[in-house]
């Protein structure tokens, strides 16, 4: 059976993973067959949004592992406990967590870095050869982990478009329903939320990036 | 189109909803071509429990709306804002929130209570002859919504069904793949992960009780 790493980067939409995305991605991960452990990085979210009003909650700290093990059902484990030979594959669902705290990209756009824990691991699966599936606004990512002319898409906001293009990314627009597949790297990406207005629009690419990383996991490195 | 209100009780399956739950329910609803709104009391959660340890965090205090908008995007709406004329049918998922804020089962099981807001909504669905449905530990909420002898499940746990037998309800055991229907209360329950060990098989149940539901609010009151 497939095992397929997921990393997420706290729970909720606007401070951490995306909810709909992470459960679509688990789901379609075991009804493909396979399964998943669930990792996220032991460090405090930048902060926490207030998802009723999209404030900040300013008193608030809360922490990545901690607040992703609600989306686990408390099964979630350290990112420094991740050892990537136990793994054909790596998701990584969006929410502003992917670019706050996974990466800077939310806060520092024309200068972001990725958590140097996160590089190091999904630069293991570029690596290896083992494909990676990244959805919603997590592709920021890419650029730093696949280097120069990576494919992938965020959709086709324009701004964030650019702003990886100036980093590198040969960003392809892509429709909520489908994938963007850079067959050399085995890597895929997906809207997802970037686009989607319903959690079926959600889970149409994400089923499409889900089956298309675990299909590539079954060929010979 | 009908729509379904679906009641929300935090987030997280220690303290809130549970989140599995709460999706699969979202996304039922839309595959079946109807649509929903999600309501939470503007409320403190009981407590807030650490996901990872499964610790009491005592300096920790959340609110059942804000941390509910989680689940939602954002787009949940405060219960004292409800109007059933606006809705076909009810549904509730799971999740220890059911026995912590929406009632307090969890804490006082031999002589709990359901919030007055939430009561009122509940019994305002079974007063109008409109479906509704529990799921996971929610159903402990119905001997009060609905009186004696109403027929419903909490899966196969003896100690909380005899809870529940003793206020008056009539407990059935069921699957995690099969539903409890109780036609002449158009009343639908399901165990949801009070028995399910996967994402695929909590759906099957959930699938079903929001099948049923619907169909139940197609028929003249």
């Amino acid at each position: 059976m497939k095992n397929i790493a997921v990393i997420l980067s706290g729970c909720g939409v606007y401070d951490g993973t995306e909810i709909h995305e992470a459960v679509l991605t688990l789901l379609a991960i075991e009804q493909a067959g396979a399964k998943y452990r669930c990792f996220a990085p032991n460090i405090n979210q930048h902060h926490v949004i207030n998802h009723l009003t999209g404030e900040v909650m300013v008193e608030e700290q809360r922490n990545v592992l901690v607040e992703s093990a609600r989306i686990a059902r408390g099964d979630v484990e350290d990112l420094s406990e991740f050892y990537i030979d136990e793994f054909d594959a790596l998701i990584v669902p969006g929410g502003f967590g992917a670019a706050k705290n996974l990466s800077d990209f939310a806060i520092n756009a024309n200068a972001f870095k990725v958590n140097e824990q996160v590089l190091a691991i999904c630069q293991a699966f570029a690596k290896a050869h083992k494909p990676a599936g990244y959805m919603c606004i997590a592709p920021v990512m890419i650029p730093e982990i696949y280097g120069e002319d990576a494919q992938a898409t965020i959709g086709s906001d324009i701004g964030i478009a650019e702003a990886l293009m100036n980093v590198g990314l040969a960003h392809r627009d892509c429709a909520v329903d489908d994938i963007v597949v850079d067959s050399s790297r085995k890597l895929v990406s997906t809207p997802a939320y970037m686009l989607a207005t319903s959690l079926s629009e959600a889970a149409s690419g994400i089923n499409k990036l889900v089956a298309k990383v675990i299909s590539m996991s079954d060929k010979s490195h």
